[in-house]
């Protein structure tokens, strides 16, 4: 007698995606489609050709209508705000000597010196704004009125392994007050009016990290959107500062995944594989 | 008889500046400031002092009235340029494989190789645009209407010699046409309505290069500000490119060396030394 087929596979009509063609299937969706695999009866032929007509008429609209990208977008955006409410923009560099890491406590035994990309035997790729802006406040103080506000949108990174909210080249935000008024009250308000703007949703818990001890992290649902930090701390006298300051990182990346609510970071990110979030693999 | 003291030093009252002296001075001189030390009757300190206290007015008034920073605003400004015109602003990684170079023509032995910041084993900082826009037009072909047009603005590193217009670390602007009407005609229209909307007076000669053959070069003065080229080229096929282009890359810290008249381009890099020309070393 011939054998019959297991009861499980006569209920559905499962085309029988392989993972390789769901992956595919994944990445040719729009942020907004989803799909369900065993209920699906096109063929993966058929799928993937009608998701590839959809994409390429979304890539034909950015095209036609806006050819702004997300990331540089964003940037300006927040550009915007900061210079609005009195922050100096900084543009400081992003291959930086290895000698400013060990200086915010990065020492050669800790997490995050493993995750730095060296550069040379003196230099690295920054793994974080800080240093930039430290100098530049060592710099402004005492020439600035009180108090100091400046911020920095650019280039960062990490070796990272996690994928589904880490890149290894990221964009990072980092702004900072110095001097008077420098409280949790005025961060977390500007943090709230920050997200506000960008109509992000967010929640505020405490946590705490190597390089800065106690912070205020910003949370949407399980995702950490940015780390913040109410000093002083006790490595602010190597470089040079002594005064009472508020900083905070958010990732613009992470700020794209919740806006256009990406399943992957890498919709995100700067890559070839993605424009503004749509395939570019059509 | 006591020596007589030679007979040029005693016409001129040579406060005797060191070179050291003369570097700090002229660091703290605005753009259009002259300095002739062999006539300048104060002192080193009360020189330097004047200095300071108008280059901390000049931060003051930057703090005060525009808060941006000249290379993020001329990158905003160019961007707007080109989305206006039809092209679609691209973000592509930084950080890329050292393959990338291979396939651009820069092979081991050639002098641009050996001006590439190596990242690990297989990576390194991109020292041109070229890849990263080369990919995107061979994903946008057939896929976005004849001619596709897009741009890239971002940070690029080279190891260099040569200081007063070279950085290791440097912001580009690549733009480039693909498909119809990618004639030498349009290109040098581009480039000619590009700086006179920046209003930068400029030559165009004709040079050649490694990696692309003949090139049209712009000219400011004796300052190359770009290399731009018609092709197609050979190498095109590498990247799966098979019809005209023609494309053009800038330095955007020699556009602000010409605009404000830095004597040095150091003072429009990203760097912690200079902000928007101006000395921080006060
Ligand atoms: N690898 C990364 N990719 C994208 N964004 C990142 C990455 N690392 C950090 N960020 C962003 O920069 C912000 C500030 O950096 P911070 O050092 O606090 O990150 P972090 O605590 O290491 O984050 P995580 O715990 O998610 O690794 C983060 O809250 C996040 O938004
Ligand atoms: N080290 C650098 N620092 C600043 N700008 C640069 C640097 N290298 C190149 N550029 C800018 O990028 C443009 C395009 O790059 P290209 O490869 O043609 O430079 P290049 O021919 O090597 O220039 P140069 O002969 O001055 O070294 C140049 O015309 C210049 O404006
Ligand atoms: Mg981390
Ligand atoms: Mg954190
Ligand atoms: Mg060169
Ligand atoms: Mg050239």
């Amino acid at each position: 007698l011939p054998k019959k087929p297991a009861a499980s596979s006569s209920k559905a009509k499962d085309p029988g995606f392989t993972q390789s063609q769901k992956d595919r299937i994944v990445s040719l969706l729009g942020p907004d489609e989803m799909i369900s695999f065993s209920k699906e009866k096109r063929s993966f032929q058929q799928l993937e050709a009608e998701l590839i007509n959809k994409r390429k008429d979304d890539l034909r609209k950015v095209y036609e209508d806006s050819r702004e990208n997300l990331l540089g977008k964003l940037e300006r955006q927040i550009t915007d705000f900061f210079v609005e409410r009195g922050f100096m923009e900084i543009k400081s560099p992003i291959l930086i000597p290895f000698e400013y890491m060990e200086r915010m406590g990065v020492g050669e035994d800790t997490k995050l010196s493993q995750q730095i990309f060296r550069v040379g035997e003196n230099m690295c790729l920054r793994p974080m704004l800080a240093p930039g802006l430290y100098n530049y406040l060592y710099k402004f103080d005492n020439i600035l009125p009180d108090p100091i506000r400046i911020f920095e949108i650019g280039p960062c990174y990490r070796k990272e392994s996690d994928g589904k909210s880490h890149l290894e080249e990221f964009t990072m935000l980092n702004f900072c007050q110095m001097g008077s008024k420098c409280t949790r009250e005025t961060l977390i308000l500007l943090i709230e009016d920050f997200l506000d703007s960008l109509n992000i949703e967010h929640e505020i818990v405490s946590d705490n990290c190597m390089v800065y001890g106690e912070t205020i992290d910003v949370l949407h649902k399980d995702m950490e959107l940015s780390s913040a930090v109410v000093g002083p701390i006790p490595q602010d006298i190597d470089w040079g500062i002594n005064k009472p300051w508020i900083g905070a990182g958010f990732g613009l990346e992470r700020l794209l995944k919740v806006t256009y609510n990406f399943k992957t970071i890498k919709r995100a990110a700067r890559c070839e594989n993605y424009y503004n979030g749509i395939s570019t693999n059509l």
